[in-house]
This record gives C-alpha cells, sequence and structure tokens, in this order.
C-alpha cells in the first residue's frame, strides 16, 4: 500500500530547494507571500525567485528563468498568470522539478473556458510526470522547517509554531479558521495544505503525505467533494497504525439534504449518508463544523484514541456536576459507577456533606483544603471502572491553589495513562493547566463532546482495524439471466434472490391456469397471485396484484384477470406468480445500488406505505458482517420495537442482517450487470423465525442488458 | 402583576446602606469577601461591619451587634455560624432590616436536621416580615453600585464591568461561569446573584427584581429545580414588555429523561418535557448549557429579538459560506433568495467570478478592492428578503482594511436595524469588530446558532404576549358523576368526554341482553361490544372485549360472555357498551393530567401499539388554542404522513386540535377531582371527516370521589 505515496509530493512536504515562479517585491501579493514567509520562518534550504526582471527579489538573488538557478528545485511555486502556466509546467519538465504548486486562478473555478485550461493543464503535467498541487491553491506550508510555500495572509497575523497537526483542505479559508483556533489554544501545526482546485493530486493524496511523517499525530481535513475515497481510507488506515488518527470536516450536507428528499427508495441512500457510512466504516471522525474540526485534538495529543466507556466526573460544584451529566447523557456516555472501594476511600477524604459518587462534588473545601483535590484523584484513579476524567473549575483564583491543582492533574493523567480533560471558564485557569500539559475546555460541554468524540472515535478505529484484518468471505454468486429490457421481472428477480441465499415466500411462476391451480393446491390455501411482467414493475397500480386468493375458484379468476389485463396493456406477460402468503412481526425495505465513488451500497430501512416519509434507515458499504448489520439496526428509531416492546418476542434480525450481507454481495459480484435492488418488503418474524422476500425489482446497468 | 415585586428585595439589590454580620478582616473567608468587594468595586453607601471583637474590619469601624449601628441599614449580609444565624435574624428585625443574604451553610444541603434548621429559618423571617436570600447564598452583587454583597472569588480574576445582563442562579458556580465567559467577550453585565438553597425568595423572584431594573436587557437564569413557575412566567412578561428577554439553563435533564422511561402513556409526560412546553409557552429561551446560555448575548444587545425567517451570508470565502448554509438548515434557518434587483446590483459591484448568490461569495478581491465591502452591504440591505446578516471573515490582517470594515459593518446594521453578525477566528479580527460595536463569534455555528435563537425567541415572545392578550374562552364543562372508584366506568368516562365536546364513537351502554340486540340493529352490522365496569380498566385482557361483531346472534353471544366473565370476576358489572365499529386513517392517544406546579398538561402523542417506545408526542398547557395543537403537530417525527404523502389526504388534525383542548379545559375545571384522563384511542379520518373517541379512562384524584 506505501506504493501510493508519490515521492515527489514527500518531496514538496519537505524540500531543499524552492522555485518562486513569479516572485514579487510586494509581501501581499500571491507571488510575494511565500518569498517572505520563506525567510520569516526561518527556510534553511536554497529559494530561487524568478523574475526576468529583476537581480533581486526581496534582497533573494532572482533568475530569470528555472532553467538558470544553480540546482535543481524539489518543487516550483507557481504564482503567474493563467496563460503562462503551461509554459512553466515545461520549463519545470526541463529542469527536472518533479512538482508544482500552482497558486495562479483563473482555471476551473471560472467556468467552461477555465475548466478547459485546468484539463490541458492537467494533461500536460501527467504526459511531463509533474504532480500539481492546485490550480487556485493557496499552497503547502511546513512549519518544521520553515517551508512555507503558502499565500495565506493568516501566517502575518497569527504565530505559528510547529506541532504534531497537519490541517488539509481543499479551501484556503477553511484551512487557515482551525489553525488560527489551535494556535489561540497553543497547539502547534505542522502541515497546512489547501489544494485549491484539487486538479491533480487530490486532497486525499495530500493528506497521505502528511500523514505519512511519523510526528503528526492528528490530520485534520476539510472537504467539499470527496472524489478519491480509496486515497482517504489509506490516509486514516497509515494514520491509525501508528496511533495517529483522522478528522475530517465534509461539508455541503444541505445540498446534499436537499438531494435526499427524493421519493423513491433506493433514492434514500444519497450521498452524504454515503459518506457517514464511509467515514465510520474507515475508523474517521466526521466533524459537524470547523470548531468540531478541532475540539478534541489536545485530547488525542495526550492519548491517542481508544474505545472507552465510562465517565467520572470531579468538581467542586455540584452544578457543573449536574451539567456534565447532562451533557453525557445526551451523548449516550454512561458515567461510571464507583465501586465500594473507592466511595469509601472518598469518603475517608472529603467533608461528610460532599458526595462521594460520581459527579463528585468536592465543595468549596476545596479551598480550604488543598490535599484533597489530589487525594481524590488518587482514590478515584484506584477504580477500573473509570475510563475518562472531566475536572470542571467553575471558578477559582485567590484563595484556590491552582498550579498545584494542574500540577496534580497533569501527574494523574500522566501516571494512569487515561485521558483526563479540564473545564474552566477562566483564561487565566484554562492557561495554569494548558501550561502543565492538561487539555482544557472552556465549558462542560465542549469537554464531554471530546472525551465521547476521543472513545468513540477509539472505537471506530479498532473496528476499521478488525475490519481490514479479516478478509472478507467471497461466496458463489449466481449470475443474472440474459435479457435486454431495464428490468428483471419478479420471477427472475426472485430467483436470482433465491440464487443468493435470501430466502424468499414459496412460489411457483405458472404459464396457464392449470399450473395456476395445482401452485394454490400445492401452496395454498392462502395465497397471493401477481402478474410477472418485467415491463410493467408497478403491478399493484395496474390491478395485477390479488392479495389472500382462497380457493382454487378464486386462484383460476386470478390467473385469468392478470393474463387478460397484461394482454390489454399491450405487454408481453412472463407468467402470473403463485406465491404463499406469509405473516410476519414486521416489515423491511432493503436496497443496493452500485456508487460510482463508494462502490457497493446497500440501505435497510423500516418497511411499510411510508418508508420514505418515515427515513429511518441504515447504510452500509460493501463488504460488512451480519455483526455490523446488527450494530446499525440498533440505531434505527424503531430500536426498542425490534428488541422487543410490551411482552414480545425481538423480531429477528439475523435475517435481515443475512439478506443484507448476501444482497450486497449479489451486487458486488456483478457491478456491471446489476445496477440496483430494491427489495421490499422482507417480512420477517420473530427472532428464530426467519423471513421472507416477496417482493423485488432488480434493475440493469444501463446498456448491459446480457449475461456479463 | 406588580405587586409580585417585593420592595425589600429591591432594596436589597440596591441598597444604600449594608451591614455585614460576621464581618471578619481575611478577604478570603465568606464574611471578609463582600466587606473587600463593597470598597474595591467602590461602593459610596454606608457599610456596617459587625463584629463584637474589634473596632475595625478591613479599615472600616465595626459595631458589636446590628443595635449599634447608626442608620437602618437596607439589607444585612448573614455570614455567622448556621447557629447565629436566627438571632442575626431577630436582631434585623428589632433593627428594621427588610431583608438579609444568609451566606451561612448548614441547612437544607446538609441532610435533616439542616432541612429542619431551614424550615424553622423561613418560618422566622416570614413572622417578622423579613425575606431572606439563600441561606447558603454566594449572595448579590450589583455592579452598577459597587454593591457586591457576594464572596465569589471570580470577582477578584475577573474585573467586573457594569452592563445591561442580570445573571440569577440557584448555584454560585453556574453565576459565575457565564460572567466570566461575557466579560471574556467584554460584555458588562450588572447583576450576579446566586440565591442558595432558596429557601424564602425564590431564583424566579430574585430575577423579577432584576427584570424590574429598566437598564436590564437580558435576564439569564440558572435553574436545577423549577418551583415557582408562576414567578418565572411574570419575569418573562415583564421583561418581554419593553423589550427585554429570559433565556434560561434548567439542568438536571439527563435525571428526568429516566424518570420519561415510565412505561405508561401518561407517564411519558414527564417533568423535563414540561419545563419545555412551559418556557416556550412563556418566551423563555430554554439554553442546553452554559455556553447556550451567553452565546447570543451580544446580539441581543444590539436588537431586541423579533421574529426574522431569512438569513444573508457574505464571506470572502466560499467554504465559509458553505459551512453557514449546512449550520442554518440543520437549524430550519432558511437561507433569503436574493432578488432580481440586488443580483444586478451585486454584479455591478462583484467581479465576474464572484457569486452574486447567497451564500455571497466576495473572493479574494476584496482585498484588493476596498470599497467592494461596503457596496456590497449597501445593496444587500436593499433586499426586503434579508432578515439577518453574518458576515464570515475566515482570515484579515496586512493587506485587508480591518477597521474599516468593523466600521462598515457598525454602520450597515446601526442604519438598517437588522441584526447583524461577524464569524472571524482570530481573536484580533473579532476584538476589531467589538469595538465598533458588531457581535462576533469565534465560528460559523456560534453565529448561526446565534441567529437562529434571536429570531426564534423572538418568535416565542410575540406568541407569549399575544396569548396573554387574548382572554381564554372558558366554556361550561360536565361535573363528574359521584363515585368512589378511582377510575370512572368506561361509560361514564365515554359521556364526560362528550358533554364536554369531544366526539365519540356511537355507543349504547346495554343493561341485558336485549338492549344489546336493539344497539347491534341501531348501529351495526359492524360493531365492538365491550364489558363495562369501573373496576376493570384493562378489559382486553379479560376477554371482555369483543371486536367486529356482526350479527345480532353475535351481539347477543358477546353480551352474555361478558355478563357471565365479570360475574366470575366477583365484581360489578355497569353494562355492556356496545359501540359502533369506525374506522379512520390513523389513531392518536391524547392524556390529561394535574401537574401540581404547571397545572393543567395535555400530551398528545401518535397511537397505536408502540406509542411508549417510539416516543413521538406533543406537551401542551392549559390554556392553549387549536392553533398551539396544531403548529405543535407539525413537529411530530410523523408530521409528513399527516400532512398526507404518496398522494394520501391529509389526516384531519382539526379534531385532534379541538380534542385536545377541550381535554384540557375538561381537566382544568376539575382540578380537584380529575387527576388524569388517558384517552387512547383517537381514531382520526381524513381531513374534514372528524374523529372518533372510542375508549378513556378517567381518573380521580386521590380522596377526592364525589362530584366536586
Amino acid at each position: 500500500m506505501a506504493s501510493l505515496l508519490d515521492p515527489r509530493l514527500q518531496r514538496a512536504f519537505a524540500p531543499q530547494r524552492i522555485a518562486v515562479v513569479g516572485a514579487t517585491e510586494d509581501r501581499n501579493k500571491v507571488g510575494g507571500r511565500p518569498l517572505h514567509y520563506l525567510q520569516r520562518f526561518g527556510f534553511q534550504g536554497a529559494v530561487y525567485p524568478i523574475n526576468p526582471k529583476r537581480a533581486t527579489v526581496q534582497d533573494l538573488a532572482a533568475y530569470p528563468s528555472l532553467d538558470a538557478v544553480p540546482e535543481t528545485p524539489d518543487v516550483a511555486i507557481v504564482a503567474v498568470g493563467q496563460d503562462a502556466v503551461p509554459g512553466v509546467i515545461d520549463q519545470c519538465a526541463a529542469r527536472g522539478v518533479g512538482s508544482a504548486i500552482v497558486m495562479s486562478s483563473g482555471f476551473g473555478e471560472t467556468g467552461s473556458d477555465g475548466v478547459a485550461r485546468q484539463h490541458a493543464l492537467v494533461a500536460q503535467a501527467r504526459r511531463l510526470g509533474i504532480r500539481l498541487i492546485g490550480p487556485n491553491a493557496q499552497g503547502v506550508a511546513n512549519f518544521s522547517t520553515g517551508a512555507v510555500m503558502n499565500f495565506s495572509t493568516m501566517f502575518m497575523e497569527v504565530a505559528p509554531q510547529d506541532g504534531p497537526v497537519a490541517i488539509v483542505s481543499q479551501s484556503g479559508a477553511a484551512s487557515v479558521m482551525p489553525y488560527a483556533m489551535l494556535r489561540e489554544r497553543g497547539v502547534g501545526v505542522r502541515y497546512l495544505v489547501a489544494s485549491g482546485n484539487d486538479a491533480d493530486a487530490s486532497v486525499c493524496e495530500l493528506a497521505l503525505v502528511a500523514a505519512a511523517d511519523p510526528a503528526i499525530r492528528v490530520v485534520l481535513m476539510y472537504i467539499e467533494s470527496l472524489n478519491d475515497p480509496a486515497m482517504l481510507a489509506e490516509v486514516a488506515r497509515l494514520a491509525a497504525a501508528r496511533g495517529a488518527a483522522v478528522v475530517a470536516l465534509k461539508s455541503g450536507r444541505s445540498a446534499h439534504g436537499a438531494k435526499a428528499a427524493a421519493s423513491h427508495t433506493g433514492a434514500i441512500v444519497n450521498d452524504d449518508v454515503v459518506v457517514d457510512a464511509f467515514f465510520e466504516r474507515h475508523g474517521i471522525w466526521r466533524a459537524q463544523d470547523v470548531h468540531g474540526l478541532i475540539n478534541a485534538i489536545e485530547l488525542y495529543l495526550t492519548v491517542p484514541p481508544r474505545p472507552a466507556e465510562r465517565l467520572v466526573v470531579m468538581s467542586h460544584s455540584g452544578a457543573v456536576g449536574v451539567l456534565c451529566a447532562d451533557a453525557a447523557e445526551s451523548l449516550g456516555l454512561p458515567l461510571a459507577e464507583l465501586g465500594e472501594p473507592v466511595v469509601k476511600a472518598l469518603a475517608g477524604i472529603m467533608p461528610s456533606f460532599a458526595t462521594a459518587q460520581n459527579p463528585v462534588d468536592l465543595t468549596a473545601s476545596l479551598m480550604t483544603q488543598g490535599g484533597m483535590y489530589a487525594d481524590t484523584l488518587g482514590a478515584l484513579a484506584a477504580d477500573p471502572q473509570a475510563d475518562m476524567f472531566l475536572v470542571g473549575v467553575p471558578v477559582a483564583g485567590e484563595g484556590y491553589d491552582v498550579p498545584g491543582m494542574a500540577r496534580d492533574t497533569a501527574r494523574f493523567a500522566a501516571t494512569r495513562g487515561k485521558p483526563t480533560a479540564v473545564s474552566a471558564p477562566q483564561a487565566s485557569v484554562r492557561q495554569a493547566f494548558r501550561d502543565a500539559g492538561v487539555p482544557v475546555f472552556v465549558h462542560e460541554t465542549d469537554a464531554v463532546d471530546a472525551l465521547h468524540q476521543w472513545s468513540r472515535h477509539g472505537t471506530l478505529q479498532q473496528q476499521a482495524a478488525a475490519r481490514t484484518a479479516a478478509a472478507s468471505a467471497v461466496s458463489r454468486m449466481p449470475a443474472l439471466p440474459a435479457g435486454d429490457a431495464p428490468l428483471l421481472s419478479e420471477a427472475d428477480s426472485l430467483a436470482l434472490l433465491a440464487g443468493a441465499g435470501i430466502p424468499t415466500a414459496p412460489y411457483r411462476l405458472c404459464r396457464n391456469l392449470d399450473e395456476a391451480v395445482a401452485a394454490w393446491q400445492a401452496l395454498g390455501p392462502h395465497v397471493v397471485v401477481k402478474a410477472c411482467s418485467a415491463q410493467i414493475p408497478h403491478k399493484s397500480e395496474h390491478g395485477l396484484v390479488f392479495l389472500d386468493v382462497q380457493t382454487a375458484q378464486q386462484a383460476a379468476e386470478a390467473w385469468t384477470a392478470c393474463a387478460e389485463r397484461v394482454a390489454a396493456m399491450g405487454v408481453p406477460l412472463d407468467g402470473v406468480i403463485v406465491a404463499q402468503r406469509v405473516r410476519g412481526r414486521r416489515e423491511f425495505a432493503l436496497g443496493v445500488r452500485q456508487d460510482p465513488l463508494f462502490g457497493t451500497v446497500v440501505m435497510v430501512s423500516d418497511g411499510g406505505k411510508y418508508v420514505e416519509a418515515l427515513r429511518d434507515f441504515v447504510v452500509l458499504l460493501h463488504p460488512f458482517s451480519e455483526a455490523d448489520v446488527i450494530a446499525k439496526l440498533r440505531t434505527l428509531r424503531i430500536a426498542p420495537i425490534l428488541a422487543g416492546v410490551r411482552g414480545e418476542a425481538p423480531v429477528d434480525l439475523d435475517v435481515v442482517a443475512r439478506t443484507a450481507v448476501a444482497l450486497g454481495a449479489l451486487a458486488a459480484a456483478h457491478p456491471q450487470a446489476i445496477a440496483s435492488i430494491d427489495l421490499n418488503p422482507l417480512i420477517v418474524g420473530d427472532a428464530g423465525q426467519g423471513g421472507w422476500a416477496v417482493d423485488a425489482v432488480i434493475e440493469r446497468q444501463e446498456g448491459i442488458h446480457a449475461n456479463p
């Protein structure tokens, strides 16, 4: 997998020699800023300003062209007019420069002419073996070496400091916003990359370069348009493998949300929910906004995320405890039940009216009994139930030993290796804890959110690693029947599902009246009779479904009615399906479709008439396990009903899980032949009773209507 | 209503003369802090330290007792041991002191002895005509006069400044946390009140005193236990009447959440959802945490909240626009569609590749074309669709005219009178805008949240005012039949509902077999037969319900079975109900109960078997209108289905609304007689078809089983 890393881009991130083509004297211009920054932030390598009109630029010896520089640059910054860019790329090739950071604008972001220019540029670069970052890129900054090839104004204003964080973004603005917020918290950032039009090296590929630096512990990403998911999965894998993590903000939820309003079942699976499923699958934390992108970073930098369940809250205010409990419960993060020995130990430390329960209330006695703080932490640490700690300091200052508390907390966290967060609304108190190396938050909600994210992200990473390790079992899947209708007939669809191991209600395809009567005799007395034609997917609307047929006579009449009505419609009849009427507890709707980027996507939804209106569904990316499905089904709104309420037995989720896995495997086995499958309903019984697919619509890939 | 304001408490908030009983030299002790603060923060009135052992305390002349002070204090701070407190209260009475801020602890917060002490103290104070704040109170601070009768350490650390905000809290910690966060934002705070045990003057009554100060524009409250809702309603009314607002954080959601898991329908209405309904009804914004308590305050201080719908977002980054659109849509806050004239005007101002759409993207051209910023704001202001403005400044500094942008924004906001927020991750940029008087936020989500809260709060306030203005029509409600069973029989229940104007399915109570057959003839052919006995609320469980009785013979058999089975149970049979079987589109469950604090509470829920598991319900506090119910029903998860999907007609919500209003009025007319009513199901047809109550259980108030 390491082959995904392009050494040309790696050199661009850690160059020895940098050419700046279009270098200018004015440090507030795109071609002037990087030159200013390279000097200001102490870049020790060679810098070659290219400007045919000047002998020096910003006090550096200038060169008329790339040909003229004394040594081959590792990377060229391109800050010339759009029309001059192709010429510069040619020069790069001639001089052996492996990559170019193209800051010039006027490409894909400016309409159809620009798009054409961009396509040509990328084709040219690929032909010449040059990697492009951009065009329209704010650039790449590496604060470990001062190689700041990035023109953002932000570094003029907010002083950089090297650190274990990389920010890789499609947008310049969205790269510097989290930077400013992290720097205000005192967190150092090594890489700041804004890829602009993302035309050649994608934001994901650039993130991979950052993730490959062993000093990087957290990769923060801003993505507006994800077009390289396999590369992103590799970023997450590479990071997790060495205890680092990827947190990504994928924006544009709202536009996608509108798309999701589409009516038909399969269409419920919109891009954005697939992104959610993809991130979750690969152990990437999806932030909801810029604040969410950075909020938990200090925790990640003290301890790599890992699965953890129980939180202990300690404060010298009861109100803080209540607020933390509220915040934790709203996230489904339980407070630890303290063990008997710990409660006893606490009782010996705290005054009688203080609370030796979780949340632990030290009361105002903290002011008068300085030792109580460290003693209480020590007692709590002995509890195996306590996975994470949150100390609320609503007020402190004169009368409090704040530096002592900070030291005690830092020592505690370091000794125990468990994440410990402090919330404090006072900047001075936060600073004292921060100076001691303790992650701090302004208020309880941010602290609880961060601890929740840290532990949940640990779980996602662990699951992703387990999934990668276990090779997915590939079972033989049946082939599609030949044909050229866009849809398979119901009989063909049911046969294909059955062949894939999906249980279907017993049925027979009857070509004539006698067969229908025989089928009723074999499957009755309660049967359903339906016309079968690949050209009539919505049978009920045409009066072609007869529910609860109970006699031979009714079966014969239904067969005849189907035959006559289909004939009247002037389409061929494939036969009439006589199916056993099955009864179950609950209906589900399942769907699968091929996503051009994410592969085979399976959707499992609560069933019934209102499946679109109620939008109670989960999305899974093939391959996945039955356990994955069961876990997802527990997040449905109807989950309590599925588990059994009012004395009812649980619903048979195993058959739902098996069906979802088989559906994914079937579609994945025929990516060129199956466009989508709509299995609705799957009628499911009580646990152990199984379930039955009773109808399905299988859509062939357009233009591919023969057996592949 | 002004009579709710107690002049003794008003004097305590703005005293001329303050006695400190238990005054000490050590400024880090409870009895020393206020004395220190009164001098430090420039209190100009008289301060009388009471300390029999010293001639001076903290350089002020001390007095041996309250008797000895030269003039009557307006308020006494009590900072003595718990046992000495009653004596001090006696002295207060003797000296004519109207109120006491009791900082002493050892009362209700410390167990049963303390609770007894507290009860005695309150009784004593009431007898003597003295109002108590506390005990265990952190106290009252008034930064407009320096009357800081509050011992929090926070004011040693974070410098106060008078301003139009009051913070009134049951908890000391929860009062100073929002204070610290507001001060960090540069917002001034006048009152800081922490009421401690809330034993006499409640947090709500203290908030009323603060709200009565015409300089106060926002009252922030922290409440753990709300026991004085009528007073809180008055706080909200008083504030709104002069363009001020109340934002409250009611904590303890999680514990209440557990309670809400109770099984039976009525029990779904737990305290916390009633608090939600109460706040909403009275135009109080319920904050979810301390951050939410303060986040929107700067907006409130520039323009009082009012209903507003459409948001315009402007930035020089496209990504910021996307992030704002995501955040706004997740709150249901639409972005304004810019009108044709505005789009044209923008096109004349902005470069061709910039976006003259909402969100408006000024692009990096902002750096080179300084005038564009003000021109764009001016063009946008002309759009009547634009109610609120958000300017995103992801980065600025060298090369940008930040002070100019700040000035332009402030002028724009002042001229237009529309709320205008700026988000900027750089502290320096925020400061520039703040200095110009513009509300600023660190990131887009906080800004969008604040604008959403501002407008939604305006709507709530407007609705609350309209509700207060419209006197609720009182209709005659039928009386309960006499009886002493805890529950009414179904026949009595249905008759009572019908008397209250609630439609019921046609039925007859049949005392013998002949009546049953006659009832079938009148109401059949499809009827339901059910035994009627006040002692058997769960009829189905005892085989006493016969669904879809279709013949006279079946009706007679059902009657006989009911009679025999009830006789076998040894309980009296009130008769057998023969009811027309009604069919509708959807079932609802309605409930009403008397809440000891909040009055008559009505719940309307999606119906069916899984009503508890799915928890899709709304809560209304009597009195309310049918329009209130309809608006609430639109927030249900099943709302799309109620509105009609898949070509279905809408469900008849009018009958649901009428029934809910009647149910509330019925219960409210008999608060001493009706404990609760469980109406389940109300079967409802398509719009215009009406609905029918088919079963109800009415529970009498305990111990009151006769007609009141």
